[in-house]
């Protein structure tokens, strides 16, 4: 049963989403575990109260490679958004810009041309420069990735310790200025921010006692009830 | 001299934007030579129909990691556009999605929820998956990276290798279907495409020669004048 709630949507959105109400075959491919990716959609989900109806993909058994799931998403990745004409939508930021043009409240992505195109900035800057960099260490160091990471190469994960680092510093210091990533308020930035940040404990990296502002926000962001409940 | 087509700008955009025709300090800072980032927001740029002032950073000469140029964009890379006010927009495509948002036409990130979704799809997919490959083969392999990339990890180069030609080959049985990247139309997702494919060289990675819808895409896209003139 698909939840979606309307508040705040202009006569051409529910226009343009009325297929969603329709045969009901909208579905949201996640993990049945951890996985950061997933973990960020359901944070972005639960912040914009809505629903679902989700089907889990179990990583570990590697199910994400097999034919049927190869039929959603070829790229073999997790999310992934099957909409009831069966059009799919994968990659977690194309499925939460979907979710946030059919249900603006909160806005996670900024409102108007500069605070969005810092939201993109500063989610990119996350993304590709911690969230991406902490996977590195995971996938190219942690035994239990050797499965699925073909080939390791250690030293690939060793190049990129010292950039998660550097990244927390320049973000610290960031964070001493504003309350959140990207600004004044709670975007898709902080998002990715506390996924990637929480991603370093598998991947075996500390986060620095002194980094005082990194752990203001780290704990601020953590106890809202969407991060809270979305481990 | 900034000049931005006023074209197609409802109330609102224009009131948000009147501040970029100020005291005109507004600057793109791009890169001295062929750096794929820098000319992606070039084509976008060319394809928008806009000019805006600029100015050259040497990367060859690693001008990026001076001070004056860490002002800028503490992460060290370019392009970044400088606003009036001072507000840096750094990242490529955040700095295209600003653009976007002052000059709708042509769309290049699509019109309306779905069509959005599916251009920030695939325009990731190229970028993670091809973009980004053909980078860490170019950056890990080539000698004239050594003093960039520190430290080079040549397995790392080597391993992603066969994913930029497994890639193209998804992306080929695509493009048998379509004649653009995420659909009917050019959109930004065919600028990172094409920048990608271009990238190949300097990494001496070859397109198959049996790739006839990739190649057929890439004669096309290649013939416009925004890609074309800015290599």
């Amino acid at each position: 049963m698909l939840q979606v709630r309307m508040t705040g949507l202009c006569r051409p959105n529910r226009a343009k989403i009325s297929g969603i109400f329709g045969r009901g075959d909208m579905k949201l491919y996640l993990d049945s575990g951890r996985a950061p990716n997933p973990r960020r959609v359901r944070i972005f989900l639960a912040e914009k109260g809505v629903t679902l109806p989700t089907e889990a993909v179990d990583l570990g058994g590697q199910a994400h490679k097999t034919a049927a799931y190869r039929a959603i998403n070829p790229m073999q990745r997790l999310p992934a958004l099957v909409l009831d004409d069966g059009t799919v939508i994968a990659e977690s930021i194309a499925i939460c810009r979907y979710i946030e043009a059919l249900h603006r409240e909160p806005p996670l992505f900024g409102e108007g041309a500069l605070e969005q195109a810092l939201v993109e900035m500063w989610q990119r800057r996350v993304e590709f420069h911690l969230l991406t960099v902490v996977s590195h260490v995971f996938r190219h160091l942690h035994p239990a990735m050797a499965p699925l990471e073909v080939p390791q190469v250690a030293a690939w994960g060793e190049a990129n310790k010292p950039r998660v680092l550097a990244f927390l510093e320049f973000l610290d210091g960031e964070l001493a200025g504003r309350p959140y990533v990207a600004g004044p308020r709670f975007t898709v930035a902080d998002i990715t921010a506390v996924v990637a940040v929480d991603f370093m404990k598998p991947a075996k990296i500390a986060v620095p006692e002194d980094l005082a502002a990194l752990r203001r926000w780290h704990a601020e962001v953590s106890a809202r009830p969407s991060v809270a409940k979305e481990r």
